[in-house]
Order: C-alpha cells, then sequence, then structure tokens
C-alpha cells in the first residue's frame, strides 16, 4: 500500500481496484501518452460508435438507401428514451434532435406561452452563454423582462437566491443543472418547487450533468430540460441534443417551430399542422440519423455501467483531483474555483490562476488536454469511463512543474534583445 | 445505332456518350442490380464522403479530440461556400447548419422582424408540408394572415398567381424553388421581382433544386434561401441544412434563435449577445461536424461536375422518361404529373395513377427505388451524377409490366375461399 495518496503508487491503487476501469477498453483512446481531461468539452470515441457509425454508412446509407428510413424514423424517441434513463426520466419523455440552443428556444416559448399573463424570465448572470442568448433574445423580441440572478462564480446558484428571484410575475425558470464553469450542481428538486411554488415552469440545461450526476428529472418534478450529446454521452462533435418535457405537460404546450417530424401523420402531407400526441410535436424537422444513432450507442454504454457508479466515481476522481491541488497547486497560487463539497460538485474542477490561459497551453503541450475558461479559469473534465486516478495525478503533477517553470520565468531576467 | 428511343439500346448508347457517366463511380453502389431512382428523397454515398466520415470519426473526433475545434469552427462557413457555388451564390453568402425547417423557421422570423406595419405571409398551398406548418405556427403565434395560392399540383407555382397574391400588406414571400411533388420550377427572378415591387422579402426553399438545377439567387436578386443537403447535396440522412442570406441583408435583419455560434466573440463568454457580422449570426448552436464535413464533399464532387452539366443531362434524363411514359404508360392510364416542359421540370419526373402507391410497392420488389406522394402520384428522381439512360429505360419498362399484371388482376375473378 502507498502511504500518501501523493504517491503515484496511490494513484495506481485506485485504478487496480476501480470496478469501473474495464469500460476504458471500450473507447478508441489510441494515443497512449495523452491525458483527456477534457470530456467535458468533447467525449471520447466509443468503440461501439465508430462501428455503428461505420455500418450506419455503408449499409444503412450507402446500400439499403432511402429504404432505411422505415427504421430511421424511429430512431430520435428510441435514443431519447435510451438518455432518458441516465436522467432518471420514464419513457415517452425525451426525444433527440436539434441542438441545445434550438431546443433550449422551444422548450422556452412553448413554457412561456403558458403564461400569457406573466412577462418575467429568471436565469443567472453565470448560465452558459447559449442559454442567457436565447433567453435575451426571447426577451427582446417578445418583451418580456429577463431578471439575472448574480451567481458566485465558484459556489454556483442557490436555492435562496432563486427564491428571491421569483415572483408572481415569473413565467419560466432557466438554469443549468451543473454549471458550466465551476462544476458546481444546483438542487433540482429545492429550486423546482421553488419556481413552482411560484407559479412558473422550469427548464434545467443538463448539458454538463447528462451521463456524469445523477439528475432524476421525474423525481424531482422538473417540467422542461434540455442538454447536449458531445460531452458526458461522447457522441460526438455537434451530435444533436435532446429535449425533455415531462407527460403532463406535453400536450398542454406548443413549441413554436412547427415542422413535418412534429406532425400526427406525417406523410399524409396534409394541409394544416396537427402536432404529434406525446413528445412527438417537439421533433421539427430531419433529423441527423448518424448523429441520432451516435447518442443511443453512448447512453446504452453509460446505462451498462450504471448512473450510480459514474457518479460514484466522478466524486472520488474529482475528491482525489482537490486533494493534490491543494497540496501541491496552492503554494503556488492556484485556488479551487469549484465547491469544495463533493456532493456539490459536477464531474469536473475548475481552479482559478493569473496565467490560467498559459497554463492550458503548457498543459497541452505536455500532452494534458484541459481547458481555459474566462477570466482566470482551467477545468479539467474527469469522465469515469475513461478517465483513470493515475491521469489525474499525471495531470497534476505536470500543472506543478509547469507553475514551478512560470515562476521561475517571472523572476528571470528578460532575454537580451538580439543584435543584429 | 438502335432505330428507336424505345429500344433499350438508345439508352445504352446515351449512356455510352454521356459525358458524366464516369462521376457514378464516385458513388459507393454496391448493389448492381438495384435502380436507385431516389436520390430526391436521399441521394447516394459518394466515396470520398464514406472516407471523410471514417477519418473524421477516428482521426479527428477519436484521436485528436476537443483540438480538433480549431479547424471544426470554419466547417460551416466553408461548406456554406462550397454549397453556395452551386447556388449562384457569391462567398460569404451560405452557412451549413440545423435542419431545412429551423432554418425556414429563423430566416422567416427574421424577414418579419423588418416590416411591423405588414402582416401577411404569402406561399402557396401545394409548398412542401414543414414550410407550410412553419409558417403557419408563426402566423397564429404572432398573429399574421398565412395566404395561400392556389397552385396547379402538376404544373406548379405562376408568377401571375403571386402577382395576384401580394400586396402592400404583404412582409414575407415563401416558396419552393422546385415543387417536391411535381417537379415545377418556379421562375425565380420573375417572382423575386414581382416579391420586391409589393416591397416584400422573399424566402426560396431550394430542397428540390440544389445540386439539380441552376438556381441563380445573386442573379435573380433573391433576399433568403434554405435547403436541404439529403438530396441532391449527397451529404446523407439529415445532413444539416443550409441557409443563404443576400450580403445586403445579413447586418440588417436579426434572427430568432440567438446562440453561441452566432456570437460576435464567441469564447469570450460574454454578458449580452453581440451577434457575428456577416452570415455568421445566423447560426445558432455548435454545428454538426460530420454532417456539415458531408455537405462539403457533396457540394465539391457536384461542383467538378458542373451545375451546368448536371442541368443538361438532369433535363435530359427527365425528357427520356417523359417520352418512354407517354409511349408505354400513357396508354396503361398513367398521366404525366410533372410540367411537359423541360425548362420547368427540376430532376424528378411525377406520374399519376390511381394505384401510385402499389405501383411503388411493386417497383421496389422489382427492384426500382421510387416514391409515392399524396394522392395518387409516383416519383422517379433523377440524379445526373449517378442515373444512368439505361436505369431510366429498365425503370419504365418495368413500370409497364407492373401495370399489365395489375390490369390483368383487375379482371381476373377474386381467389376462391380456400376451405377448411
Amino acid at each position: 500500500m502507498a502511504d500518501s495518496p501523493e504517491q503515484r503508487a496511490y494513484a495506481e491503487e485506485l485504478d487496480a481496484g476501480d470496478p469501473l476501469a474495464p469500460f476504458r477498453d471500450r473507447f478508441e483512446l489510441t494515443d497512449p501518452h495523452l491525458i483527456y481531461l477534457n470530456g467535458n468539452s468533447l467525449g471520447a470515441l466509443p468503440k461501439a460508435t465508430a462501428k455503428r457509425i461505420g455500418q450506419l454508412v455503408r449499409e444503412e446509407w450507402g446500400t439499403a438507401l432511402a429504404r432505411s428510413w422505415e427504421h430511421w424514423t424511429a430512431l430520435p424517441r428510441r435514443a431519447g428514451d435510451a438518455v432518458g434513463v441516465l436522467l432518471g426520466a420514464a419513457p415517452g419523455q425525451v426525444v433527440v434532435g436539434d441542438s441545445t440552443t434550438v431546443n433550449l428556444y422551444k422548450l422556452a416559448c412553448a413554457a412561456l406561452g403558458e403564461f400569457p399573463g406573466r412577462n418575467v424570465i429568471v436565469t443567472d448572470d453565470d448560465n452558459f452563454p447559449s442559454d442567457r442568448y436565447v433567453l435575451e433574445g426571447i426577451a427582446a423580441k417578445h418583451g418580456y423582462e429577463l431578471r439575472m440572478i448574480r451567481t458566485d462564480m465558484n459556489e454556483g446558484i442557490s436555492a435562496q437566491a432563486v427564491r428571491e428571484a421569483v415572483d408572481s410575475r415569473t413565467a419560466l425558470v432557466s438554469l443549468s443543472h451543473v454549471s458550466y464553469r465551476s462544476g458546481a450542481i444546483a438542487d433540482m428538486a429545492g429550486i423546482t418547487r421553488i419556481a413552482h411554488d411560484s407559479g412558473a415552469l422550469i427548464l434545467w440545461d443538463l448539458c454538463h450533468s447528462a451521463g456524469a450526476v445523477e439528475a432524476g428529472l421525474d423525481a424531482a418534478g422538473a417540467d422542461l430540460a434540455v442538454g447536449c450529446s458531445y460531452k458526458y454521452l461522447d457522441a460526438g462533435p455537434g451530435s444533436p441534443a435532446f429535449l425533455y418535457v415531462a407527460h403532463a405537460l406535453q400536450d398542454r404546450l406548443s413549441q413554436p417551430i412547427w415542422g413535418w417530424f412534429g406532425q400526427r401523420d406525417q406523410f399524409a402531407m396534409g394541409p394544416g399542422y396537427d402536432p404529434a400526441p406525446g413528445i412527438g410535436q417537439f421533433l421539427t424537422g430531419t433529423p441527423q440519423i448518424i448523429g441520432v444513432a451516435s447518442v443511443e450507442e453512448g447512453a446504452r454504454l453509460l446505462a451498462e455501467a450504471g448512473v450510480g457508479r459514474i457518479r460514484e466515481k466522478g466524486i472520488r476522481l474529482t475528491s482525489y483531483l482537490v486533494s493534490l491541488a491543494d497540496a501541491w497547486l496552492a503554494p503556488l497560487g492556484v485556488s479551487l474555483a469549484s465547491p469544495r463539497d463533493p456532493a456539490r460538485r459536477g464531474s469536473h474542477v475548475t481552479l482559478s490562476h493569473p496565467q490560467a490561459q498559459r497554463i492550458v497551453q503548457d498543459l497541452a503541450k505536455a500532452n494534458v488536454i484541459t481547458d481555459y475558461r474566462t477570466p482566470d479559469r482551467f477545468r479539467f473534465g474527469l469522465a469515469a469511463l475513461t478517465t483513470r486516478f493515475t491521469d489525474v495525478w499525471d495531470a497534476i503533477d505536470r500543472t506543478r512543474h509547469i507553475l514551478h517553470d512560470l515562476s521561475e520565468r517571472d523572476v528571470a531576467p528578460p532575454p537580451a534583445t538580439a543584435s543584429a
């Protein structure tokens, strides 16, 4: 047994005892030297997905051609149900299609249509930019007040802050479950209750939680949710997003983009729009089949591992990272920009340092992929199925060396100007 | 030389003299017995696209991972310019992303925002369902009058009918360039002028014309256009759509779905939406990279063949089909449901017969893929780069045999009920 968590052998032992370790082999991770801690931006490629895309392209598209639509039409709902398993959503409430941005727009408009007498949308000033922009656009074009909760960049949104922001004029509360910047988890059940107490509907963005933490949408009584599939759901660059509409609301709400995939009897090509019953009306145009199939593969792989085990390992990974950062990086001027309580933290850890952008560049040169976020943050995304404890150790070890180098350069005299 | 167009040898000679014939080898057409005349629904798979998807998945996603965003961000505009070449659109006016339905919604709302004093949207009652539904939704939710031009199902929309429909209350005219049902081509330049004379903007749907006929958007003075990429652009099932906004309108219009890919300085993650200059603001969420890359491949392949030559062969293919249908199918009760004038016809030919749906099923059994459209139509999509004149001959030959069989069955007594 290693004596201290600071020894690499300690991380090796954690990997050896990790029940999810075998899942790493289910991914194409071709560069053995790469430490990829950016799955919160783009998840790794599952081998099953590479195979499925190859088959879909050559056989279903190349050979069967348009005849494949006989089974493709069922995909957005089937992939939606597969994602629903990870979100705590019973079947028939999730579909896959469009982007997160477009889905946010559709569901926000649908929710607002319910409350002609209310004119306030509540979100927070540290919500992901696209979320804020979508709501800002709706507010600007349709005369809503967009009320921004001021949020602590490290600790995320509190139930208390939401309580103070909502009132009888609030139609919609739209927040992220896990903050893209800090990884802070919002109290979904508590905040949903607060929104409902004010008479508003709530729309959750699950981009940074789907496939990483337990969302428990049904149990929380959530109304609406959206999220992307290219992060922890491992469905590839720009793969289609999902949306969730609770059963009780599906036939009550009307979304604004009326398309032929949301039509009750699509191929009747009828004269008027007649929305499909249930979740179907929230589809719009022709779904991107390769992307939807990739979402289904990713969701199945995660379900096989189990959301409970994924969450458990996520907590252990982030906690290990925080402990090493405390020991090695804090003395070098780095501070934790994520909640310290693991129960309040998603699967990425954010640190802050004035030279964050430079650190991310130097880490990339040292084969550690992380990312920079304004103003002075760098994020380590830890994906339970691909990240090893030794990856965490190596990444923080290299970070401390980079910080040493940076501080040495800071005190060194500037290089002499080259003479001609 | 074959004596008559009705001899198969005649079709063989046409194929032998076809300058575009070598392009067929650029596609994965693995089943030598299949006659695929449904490229107007889903285009065939270019070999270059299969290769590019494989490379994108394994290398750009699987190996380079999120680092690939350094070059992926340029793709929607680059693929847009490649599509623009086919549409007669100068660079910087086309982007690839979202679905046709979502793009229609974005551009229709953007156009309507220009005319607070006008409240009429003009379309036609035979426009593609998703187009009608999108406009119906906008009209219903925002108090516009949706004025439907009654259109001849075979001959398509006339400039005269548009002239009679528009007036000083018209904000937007939205029509398809090539009718999905009949293949009739609308007079883009003439109708655009009529819309402009009334003070309205025009939004063209190019789904059935992009990659098949010359659109000439810039020359026609068109304002806005959208179209899908999975038909003649050969970019795969549900591949992303394109949209066109004429230079003069780009900074004047504001589209309704404000997303982070439409933001001027995307990764500043700034506090307010500040639309990117030019065509950029018409992007919304994260683009589906595999699909956008496939659009670029398809558009490049078509550009290599040349839109002029593609259009020329399209006319010859459809004219040949019409001549065989006249000779063999008209006596069996089939009538032409597309314009007879080849200049007014896109790249698909529609026939009508009371048993159209059955004919399509029987043709499929005979290895000829076409499709059925309400009420009594069957369509033959002829794609200049993959369809041979012999395919046309074989398809119409098999159709006449099927019709013979059907008419014989009609007069035969019903089969005796089996006794136990």
